[in-house]
C-alpha cells in the first residue's frame, strides 16, 4: 500500500489513560506541530473517537502539507494486524474495539496502531537516542515497566504482536506480586507503582529512617515514586538505600536482556528515569558486574532522547511506514 | 553466493567438547547418513581441523550426492560473520581461532560456522518441533542452559552474534552463583550442573532423605543429573522434591521468555529433558499459572523432535542457506 501522492507528514496520536498528544510527523520523525489534551475516557470508545477525529482534523487542516495517514500509539495490548484494541487497563469499553475502523471512518484516512511503547521504540530508534544500531532495547519505566525491541533492523512483534512486555520478565522467582499474574517481575521492583510500594512498607517499618520522605509525601499512604526521587535528591538515607536497590535490580533485569538479545545499544526512558536520572548510571554498573564479558564489548547504555514526544513520533513513523513513506521504511529496516 | 550446481546435500558438523558428529543433510533438513566420533581436543585446534577434515572428506566421498558446502555448529560463542570462534569453554586453544578459514581450506568447500545451540534452533524450525511457526523459542537444558530463538521468521542474532544466551537471564537478582559472572541464572538452577550442584547441598543437610539418591550415586559428591532423574522416577522423595522446583523454576524462567518474545511454540530439549521429560509439563503448568492471559491464547510447549541429531541437521540447514538452497531458504524465512 504505498501512497505515491506527494504526502510528506502524517498524524501521530498517542493515546493513554488520561491524556490525548497529538503531533505532525515528518518522514525522519520530526515533529512539525503538537498538542496534548485531557481526554474524558468515561463515555466510552465512541465518544473518545469522535473527539479524537476533531480534534485531529483541526490539526491536519492547520498543517504545512498533506497529512496523508495516521498513526497510533495505544496504552494497551493491540492486535496490530487486525487493527483492534485487544485489552486497555485504563481505559473501561476498549477491550476489542475496533480502533483503526472508527478512526479511519472518522477521519477519512488509513489509520495504523501498535502499542505505545512499541511506538517509543520505533521512533527512539529512528531518531532518539537508538538511532543508527540494528540491535536496539529500549526499556520505559513510568508507573509500569514497557518495552520494544528492534533485533537485526526490525520490531520484535512476536505471534499475536504482544512481544517486548519487558517488565515482566520474572527478576525475583519468588518475589513481590506484580500487577500481572506473575511474581518478582522486574516491574515489580522497577515501576512507579512498585518503587512506592516498596517505600510505604520501609518507612512502615522504620519511621525513623524515612522521617524525610514521610514528610515530604505528607504520609506513609501518601508516597510516590516521584517523592522518592526528591527525598533521595535531598539527602534521605531511606530514599536514597531504596533508589540504589532498584538500580541494583534494574540492572540485574537488564542483564537478562542483555544476555538474550546481545543489543548494541540499551535505552533506558519514562518517569521514574527522568526522576531519578542516576539510574541509568547504577543500572550500567550491575550491568558490568554480572554480564558476560563479550556481550558488553560494544554495549552502550542511555538515557531516552525523546521524552514524552517518543509515542506520537513512533505512531507517526508508523504511519509513514505503512502507508507510504519508502525512505522511513528504508530506515526502520522494515524489509530487510 | 548461490550455488547453482546441483548441489543436494551439505555436510552438518556438530563439535562439541568430547564429540563429533558429522551427517549429510538435504534441503529439508533430512539426514542421508551421519556418524559420531570422539575427540581427542588436546592437540588444539590444528590438530582437531585435520582430524574434523579427513572424516569429513570420508563421508563426502562415500555421500550418494554432491556435498556443495559445509557447515559447523559450535559449542562457544561464535562470530558468524567473520568465521571465528570466540572463545570455548570446553575447548582450551580455541579462542579466536579462524574455524571457517581452517577448515574451508582442509576440505576444499565453503564453509559457515554458527553457535551449536542456534544450529538446534535453526533445525527444530525447520524440520522438528517448531516446524511451521515464526515465532518460536527453543530452551536447551544439558549441563548448562541455551537456547535459540526465531523471531518473525528469522533466527535472532544480537549484534556481534551472541544473542539467544537463555540461560543466563536473571531468575533470581541474588540467587545461586552462576559458572558465568551473573548471579541467579535459569542455568544456576535448571542446568545439568546445578541440578546436580543442588542436589549434593539438599542431601548433605539431609542425608537420611536423600538415601536414594545417595545409593544410586555412590556418594555425595559423585551426585549428578542423571543420579537425580534416576531416584525421582524411583520415587525418592528428596529427587522428587528437587525436580519439583525445577519445573517450578524453569517454569518461572520461561515465563520471562514468553512475556519478551510472545511466541508460538516454546520447545524444550536437551539431555535434562531427555532425563526428566515430565519436566516439559511440570514448567508449562507453572507458564499457566503465572503469564498473562494473552500470551497463552496460541502458545504451545513442546519437547524437542530431533534429539542429539539437531545440531548436524541446523548446520546442514546453514550450509544449504548461505552457500545454495533458495528452497531452504524461502523455508527458513530468512528474507523475510
Amino acid at each position: 500500500m504505498i501512497d505515491d501522492s506527494g504526502t510528506t507528514l502524517t498524524l501521530g496520536i498517542d493515546l493513554g489513560g488520561t491524556k490525548l498528544g497529538l503531533a505532525l510527523i515528518d518522514r525522519t520523525g520530526g515533529v512539525a506541530r503538537s498538542e496534548r489534551r485531557a481526554i474524558d475516557a468515561e463515555g466510552g470508545p465512541e465518544r473518545l473517537v469522535a473527539a479524537i477525529a476533531a480534534a485531529a482534523l483541526e490539526l491536519v487542516e492547520a498543517a504545512p502539507a498533506a497529512v496523508g495517514s495516521v498513526g497510533v500509539g495505544f496504552a494497551g495490548q493491540v492486535d496490530a494486524r487486525a487493527g483492534v484494541v485487544r485489552s486497555a487497563p485504563n481505559l473501561a469499553g476498549w477491550a476489542d474495539f475496533p480502533l483503526v475502523e472508527a478512526l479511519g471512518e472518522a477521519v477519512g484516512r488509513p489509520v495504523a496502531i501498535l502499542n505505545d511503547v512499541s511506538a517509543t521504540t520505533l521512533a527512539e530508534h529512528a531518531a532518539g537516542a537508538g538511532r543508527g544500531v540494528d540491535d536496539l532495547v529500549v526499556v520505559t519505566l513510568g508507573t509500569g515497566v514497557g518495552g520494544g525491541v528492534i533485533a537485526g533492523g526490525r520490531l520484535l512483534e512476536g505471534a499475536g504482536g504482544y512481544g517486548g512486555e519487558l517488565g515482566h520478565m520474572t527478576l525475583v522467582a519468588d518475589g513481590r506480586r506484580c500487577r500481572c499474574r506473575n511474581r518478582g517481575c522486574l516491574e515489580a521492583y522497577a515501576g512507579g507503582w512498585a518503587i512506592a510500594e516498596r517505600a510505604r512498607e520501609a518507612v512502615d517499618e522504620a519511621p525513623e529512617a524515612g522521617r524525610a520522605l514521610l514528610a515530604a509525601a505528607g504520609g506513609s499512604a501518601e508516597i510516590t515514586a516521584a517523592a522518592v526521587a526528591l527525598a533521595a535528591r535531598a539527602g534521605d538515607p531511606l530514599a536514597r538505600r531504596l533508589v540504589e536497590e532498584t538500580g541494583r535490580l534494574l540492572g540485574a533485569g537488564l542483564v537478562s536482556l542483555i544476555h538474550v538479545f546481545n543489543p548494541r545499544r540499551l535505552v533506558l526512558g519514562g518517569g521514574v528515569i527522568e526522576g531519578l536520572p542516576d539510574l541509568v548510571a547504577a543500572a550500567a554498573a550491575e550491568v558490568r558486574r554480572r554480564a558476560i564479558a563479550v556481550f558488553l564489548e560494544d554495549l552502550e547504555i542511555l538515557p531516552a532522547a525523546l521524552g514524552a514526544d517518543a509515542g506520537m513520533v513512533g505512531a507517526g513513523l508508523l504511519a509513514h511506514r505503512k502507508f507510504g513513506s519508502a525512505a522511513v521504511e528504508a530506515e526502520l529496516g522494515a524489509e530487510r
